[in-house]
């Protein structure tokens, strides 16, 4: 047996409560190693005294890659308290005892001995991970103000362009979008089948993304006012969808109040604190073109990036804490904010992303937060600070499996699992997946143009759950590369839209919200048995939906065996048979009784 | 190369910080799997630009088990924030980029993607593991006051026994030591070298260990009263001796007011939700004897194990979580208590120790929180709960080794390794060590009356590092079996103590507190050759401390190459040579020149 492949941490995504009583356990070994593990607990005020082998229970081998099984029990827990070991045999015959002290060879007499268990010594719900329920239920869109719909010319910023969907915009450009412009479009957006809208932000700030805010308590006035914000909101929540507003406390703008009073006052400055400053006198680097500032890397004070005009918060001070929560407050209590998308969250420490979960969370227990962080994320994702973060590594692999042959079927088999494996279930279950942002190039520029592509990967990203985002016009076919091109205006004539795309957004939502709890809640079975046929399958007590996709170069049958189809592309039907044109795919779905329920492949 | 085996976690014990700018990064391979690991690191906004090859550095092998070889380096991050990934090199040759996004077969181009790599975004102080600097320098005596001494007749509980070391104590006698009875001995403890008392529980309970408390704001009358506390820790101070008490939360006493006025009002009971009550009428339970109690396993509400007079206090409850926040704050700052030892902290919620350690290190940033967990429990030690746990795991291998021959040399070391990689450094450095507690049968009683056995295992607890502690009564031999045996009345006769015992605690106390920074900030270096000849050495700069512990059944020579003697047990000594008995051992120092430094074996 491998004994170094070997893992369990207790109180991580490896030992999560799943409710008051009920705990998730997960087991890792190399792959094909094991007979079987069983998972020995009971009572840690008990074991002692009662004779253990009673509460063997045998773990399901739930995910295998390359290198790694996976093994997971749920387990109830009347006490609300758990000891537990794991007594592991090898496929070698070999019999061993894994316990918080250890890997010992087995012997009975370690059973008894309560100082050897891992323990979750009482379940708190308080210490629960929780996230709102709706949130696995959503699939969002993606709004970049500036360049989404024009609704009101009289606020339009200066030297405002003229709307141009072909236009490759330039780093300074604006284009006049605006609130009103969204709330013209909402019927679209709900005929499209999206439930939640994601806006970067909104608040008043000095370039046509504001990420740079110069203060977060007025909305932009490029972008309307407090009146548009609340109609907004009203209209989305009429139309069944949420709201996520951008919060950027990393950093504030060389135009803030507060910025201006350091560089003015130095160190008589009221907010000389509010910011990490190694040393005085503050230059401005106002007069800097912004590569002048890139290559200045050297300032007075901490940055974002290496970006002068966004000089980072101290986060620490008291102050500016009450600042941030007021902020937050405001907006979530006087609009009915649903959900906080907090920007380059991962520089923000930790201890004040618990205060905002803490205010934010009494404030509405239903609000979603989720931050912005492109790495594993696991001590964010503990249950006090973020629901989710934007979550590039599952979606990554997606990109190098259809668009990039860096993987085959196998390699992404592995990538997803080990992501599943980085977090608790319900963390998965409302990980913000994405394929492009205003951060990456369009994913039509991924995929090099082919739409084909485009529709395998984000009908994928939907298929393996978390809660998905299409970035706006991709419904459309607007295609961009990176920063600044992939923020072009979006094209409102139809003749300029591309309407099979379109159609497809739309059916892949109404796919997404009829199956949003077997996606959701199901492990993936993943059967592929070649390199370039990906397959697997999620199925509950009722249904098995069957996911095919061929990546090969050749036409691909399939047996519909009286399966429904639920969903296809570049897919020939007959009564029998499917054939999978290459980069076409199908689901269908098999309605379960308990007698024909598919063998879980292990 | 074993692929299962390597291992790196982000923002846990194998990447901390060390101060504002300076980290420290671990990593996990097979025992002799590898040549050796490079850190590739940068700054997560450079890393795209520069060639990355410039910022290779070699980790240093510091530990080997049995199974893994643990890697480790310091970096220096000048922007306070850093993007890392291992290089590593096997002993076949293979060499392998490790990230955060999987193991790669090496090629230069996965230098270049700042999405593969960990990273610790932003170095953030409040984040950051700290313990007071006092602890790691602190030899602790732990006093179970009312066997230590019987300072004030005139306060002795009714039914008190007359004080004798031979008794075996029942479960209900009391015995009269009190706070007057430490205070007479305060010059006994410092002259003992003992630089920290900890104080099992002090307040108003109903029965003779306290665990039980009936009034938190109130010291039992039995010990004394706030003047005889307040003399205590004034007298403890003027001897540079800290105080720890012992504050009981997780439960409650049966004869508290609170739980009373729960047995009388029921569901109309002001404090009905200061306790976890599943179902009403709540039953008293007091007619029951102990036994009776003991056999009972369902209640109408959660206790302290199986224990109906220990209701648990729900500490979800804000009264609840101010009520004990003031006690904690009351005997803090009007008493000047040094550190707190929370008793069953393991089974109280993750976000009441959070606000606990805010305001315990807020009211006072030098004070030592200590939780009682026997398990591990890196979670409680993240830095914003306890800044250690009572060390069972650490020392359960000294016994193993030297009692009970369960343990050899080899599995010594790796048990001892194992426990110093589940935690950072600064963690290990003020864990709470000790071989028996007032929960344990005492050290002599393990060692089956073996006086050099109960030595060498002392000398070992405070060679391995962490902050030591001994049980009242070890230094003069007391004997004791398990509760409530191990609580006997501590013998004050000379002509009735273990006076070669109590030189020889003077002795290692003196040890250890000359070389407390040496042991703390050095990692063991383990050199046995074989399975009954323990040998280790912890060096810095200018000093090497060579241990060496006889565990055969033979007289071992020992070289002394003109070293210095530091300490030493059952052994000869000619000019030299040293000759170790069985159970004997040594220390011997080199001061170091550069040009002798030892070489440090890998």
């Amino acid at each position: 047996m491998e004994y170094t492949a070997l893992l369990h941490i207790p109180e991580t995504e490896y030992a999560f409560l799943d409710s008051e009583d009920t705990i998730t356990i997960r087991f890792r070994s190399k792959v094909n190693d094991l007979q079987s593990v069983e998972l020995v607990s009971g009572d840690p005020y008990l074991i002692n005294e009662n004779n253990i082998t009673e509460s063997l229970n045998r773990m399901t081998k739930i995910y295998s890659t390359s290198l790694f099984d996976f093994w997971e029990i749920k387990v109830i827990a009347n006490h609300r308290r758990i000891a537990y070991a794991f007594l592991v045999n090898g496929i070698d015959g070999e019999q061993i005892f894994y316990c918080d002290r250890g890997i010992y060879t087995f012997e009975k007499k370690y059973y008894k001995n309560i100082n050897f268990y891992f323990k979750l010594p009482y379940f708190h719900l308080v210490d629960m991970y929780r996230a709102p329920e709706w949130v696995e239920n959503t699939v969002w869109y993606q709004i970049f103000p500036d360049r989404f719909h024009n609704g009101n010319t009289s606020n339009d910023p200066e030297g405002v362009l003229p709307w141009n969907h072909k236009n490759s915009p330039s780093y300074h450009d604006y284009y006049g979008g605006d609130l009103q412009g969204i709330i013209d479009k909402l019927d679209y957006i709900r005929d499209l089948g999206f439930t939640g809208i994601y806006l970067t932000p909104i608040f008043k700030a000095n370039t046509n993304h504001k990420y740079d805010s110069e203060n977060y308590l007025e909305i932009d006035p490029d972008f309307g006012d407090e009146d548009t914000l609340r109609k907004l909101v009203d209209e989305a929540h009429k139309r069944n969808i949420k709201i996520m507003l951008d919060g950027v406390f990393n950093h504030i703008g060389y135009h803030s109040r507060q910025w201006q009073d350091v560089l003015i006052n130095q160190e008589k400055s009221d907010f000389k604190n509010w910011f990490h400053i190694h040393k005085f006198p503050v230059s401005s680097y106002n007069h800097l073109t912004l590569d002048e500032i890139a290559s200045t890397k050297t300032f007075e004070y901490d940055t974002f990036a290496f970006a002068a005009n966004m000089p980072k918060l101290n986060t620490t001070n008291n102050e500016v804490q009450k600042f941030i929560l007021d902020i937050l407050e405001y907006w979530t209590v006087n609009f009915g904010i649903d959900a906080w998308r907090f920007d380059v969250a991962n520089e923000v420490d930790h201890q004040f992303w618990k205060k905002v979960h803490h205010r934010l969370t009494g404030l509405n227990p239903e609000i979603y937060i989720l931050g912005e962080a492109w790495h594993s994320a696991r001590k964010w994702l503990s249950g006090d600070e973020f629901h989710a973060v934007m979550n590039y590594p599952l979606t990554d692999p997606i990109k190098l499996l259809l668009f990039e042959n860096e993987l085959d079927t196998f390699g992404f088999r592995d990538h997803v699992i080990n992501q599943f494996m980085t977090y608790k279930d319900p963390v998965n279950r409302v990980q913000f997946n994405l394929l492009d942002s205003h951060d990456t190039e369009r994913i039509l520029n991924a995929a090099e143009g082919n739409k084909d592509l485009v529709k395998a990967a984000l009908f994928l990203m939907y298929s393996l759950g978390g809660t998905p985002c299409i970035y706006y016009g991709t419904e459309v076919g607007l295609s961009g590369s990176h920063d600044p091109d992939n923020r072009k205006c979006m094209p409102w004539d139809e003749k300029e839209q591309d309407l099979d795309m379109f159609e497809f957004i739309k059916r892949i939502n109404t796919f997404r919200l009829d199956y949003s709890e077997l996606i959701n809640y199901s492990k993936m079975h993943f059967t592929s048995k070649n390199k370039t046929i990906l397959e697997f399958y999620k199925q509950n007590e009722q249904t098995n939906l069957k996911f095919t996709f061929n990546l090969s170069k050749e036409v691909m049958n399939f047996d519909l065996n009286n399966q429904k189809i639920v969903l296809l592309n570049q897919c020939d039907i007959t009564e029998e048979k499917a054939f999978l044109e290459p980069m076409g795919f199908i689901v269908t779905e098999q309605k379960l009784i308990k007698e024909d329920k598919v063998e879980i492949i292990q």
